[in-house]
């Protein structure tokens, strides 16, 4: 057993994985802020700015807005178990890892799942979810944004009515979309919603931005049975972000401080000016990567311009040793592809602080190394 | 909606409450240092030193020993949600707040959980836990080392054998004691136990150091339903920690490399040192206290060195008032009370990096001006 380790010698990375995204240097010096208590008149003054900004890239009006104290898979889980009692019938939509993932808790809630499943890269028809819907007549209906996985952006705008008209609820994960792509709450009718922080806003990993509708609010103050878990209870964590302010868990107080500072960051530069920068380094990714014969391996008319899924080109023999030398020699991060697949596909992010024409010029460059 | 905040202008407080403790300096800047990967082989180098150290601090060789990415809380409920199957006899211990939370976490778990109580302000005489375990056979018997509600300092060295000869496991909270008092995994035969990284670690709050034996893996891995939540899965979690290095959630990085420092001085230090340390500004506390005329509220025989539960002194008439002149005018956080003790007792924390001399004496100063 050693004394003690030295203390931490990091290299600086250019993280164009699937997140974590480059940090700006105003969030990391946030981040080491001074801590306050998480009781302190002046921390609640933090949480309330947090919650109203995260509202506005939200674009919600939901009261029960805030930061689950994990990261994104945590965000997840206390959706599924707030929202899910046990029996409750639940349509989840497969096209990659994350939405089985939701599968997973929506039936560790005790859920009856069922899922509806399509080929990873490519997007859910609307009408087709919209036809299953009216079959099933789910209490609970959960489809991704932008998977993670694969790269998808997927259209969500007609969904609610259906989902609504048998008293079911819409809930989206928009962990890589968030802050990156128009993520509308209130105009698509969606229901419950979380993100991420290392993603589109470029915040170190640790919070899951969550909203709630009032639809939502009154199932889980409906339920007639208790929520799975303590941590993630929602009547209790939602006390504590507002109303009587009842003491539940110690807050991640200096993470919340770095997300203030993201959130910050991306309202100061204006939603729609972040999307624009987004979809641009992604149009000049793309050129850049078409040009050098990459192939894309998502539907070209539903990628994400955060997230790029290509095919590791035939000239690469071993696909890890490449990301391997890419890490090695230029310090870039991009991501090897999960599940079904791994060692066929990589995945380029270009999210939050990343998405910049420089960047962009470094991952042509170090691609061109290694090639 | 505003179009942004300015950026955040927090105040510097002295942290006296029951935690989050003072943070070293050092730790706020490991804390900021630039976010990498959370697959890169550099942050496997970060977890594996981080896990070294916890064992060293847990005095344990458990292989299974993590930083949970969630508060204290979230490792308390990490425990239960793996170790309590449905119907599982539960045998815990409240003698405060946190021992009524592991009851109703062992409960949400599915576990049959029976409670043992006395008042708070008192431990547990081992003899009787003894006799209750021997009547009732728990599958599991949790109790706090350390009540963070009432300052209590659980003897726990005597328990491990009779809860092993019945086949169950012992659960140890060590929330409020870790890094600041002996917690002695393996000597006293403790199956399982989690921490919080505010407390005497002087981290900042937003992970959860937790340990288990084999013993305890042996119940995780034989287990015949699937534990509640995805998130905290110990199979899932520990694959990542270790092993195949399989992906599970984004691990919070930079909290992590907080946690790397502040293990990194607990172990420079020295833990003997350490616990001396915060015994040296207990007794100077103590002796300031009782000289000014306040009562301690807990057992004199098993009083925390960290955390003092003394009772407000009749002379003041509005608690919260007073703890807000002491915030507001001497940037002093110090805790009320929990629970049953709210409105009745202050909690004065000597927590990690606060647990100094200097510190006492600016807190007896502040005591002094609003006496």
């Amino acid at each position: 057993m050693p004394a003690s380790f030295p203390p931490l010698n990091l290299p600086t990375r250019l993280l164009h994985g699937p997140g974590p995204s480059p940090v700006a240097p105003s969030v990391l010096e946030a981040l080491s802020k001074p801590c306050i208590g998480h009781m302190d008149p002046e921390f609640m003054r933090v949480m309330n700015e947090v919650r109203e900004m995260l509202q506005a890239v939200f674009r919600t009006e939901n009261e029960m807005t805030l930061a689950c104290s994990g990261t994104g898979s945590a965000g997840a889980e206390m959706l599924m178990d707030n929202l899910v009692e046990p029996g409750d019938r639940c349509l989840i939509g497969v096209n990659g890892v994350f939405g089985g993932r939701l599968a997973d808790k929506a039936g560790r809630a005790g859920g009856e799942v069922e899922t509806m499943e399509i080929d990873w890269g490519l997007a859910f028809d609307q009408d087709t979810l919209i036809a299953r819907v009216e079959e099933l007549k789910p209490k609970l209906l959960a489809v991704v944004h932008a998977e993670t996985s694969t790269g998808v952006h997927q259209p969500f705008d007609r969904l609610a009515d259906a989902v609504h008209k048998h008293g079911g609820l819409l809930v989206m994960d928009c962990v890589t979309s968030f802050a990156g792509l128009p993520v509308e709450i209130d105009k698509w009718g969606v229901d419950a919603a979380y993100s991420g922080t290392q993603k589109c806003l470029s915040c170190p990993p640790g919070l899951a931005p969550v909203t709630l509708s009032e639809r939502a609010m009154h199932k889980v103050n409906g339920r007639g049975s208790k929520v799975n878990s303590w941590y993630l209870d929602l009547t209790l964590v939602g006390n504590y972000w507002s109303g009587s302010r009842a003491y539940h868990h110690t807050a991640p107080v200096n993470m919340n401080y770095a997300l203030h500072e993201a959130l910050r960051l991306a309202l100061e530069e204006g939603l729609d000016e972040r999307f624009a920068r987004h979809e641009s380094a992604h149009q000049q990714l793309k050129a850049g990567l078409l040009q050098r014969g990459f192939e894309y391996a998502s539907d070209p008319d539903h990628s994400l311009p955060m997230l790029n899924l290509v095919k590791v080109p035939d000239t690469i023999a071993d696909e890890a040793a490449a990301r391997k030398r890419l890490l090695n020699e230029h310090n870039l991060e991009i991501g090897g592809g999960l599940g079904a697949l791994a060692g066929k596909c990589w995945r380029i992010g270009l999210m939050g602080h990343g998405a910049r024409s420089e960047n962009v010029d470094a991952i042509l460059a170090a691609l061109d190394s290694i090639g």
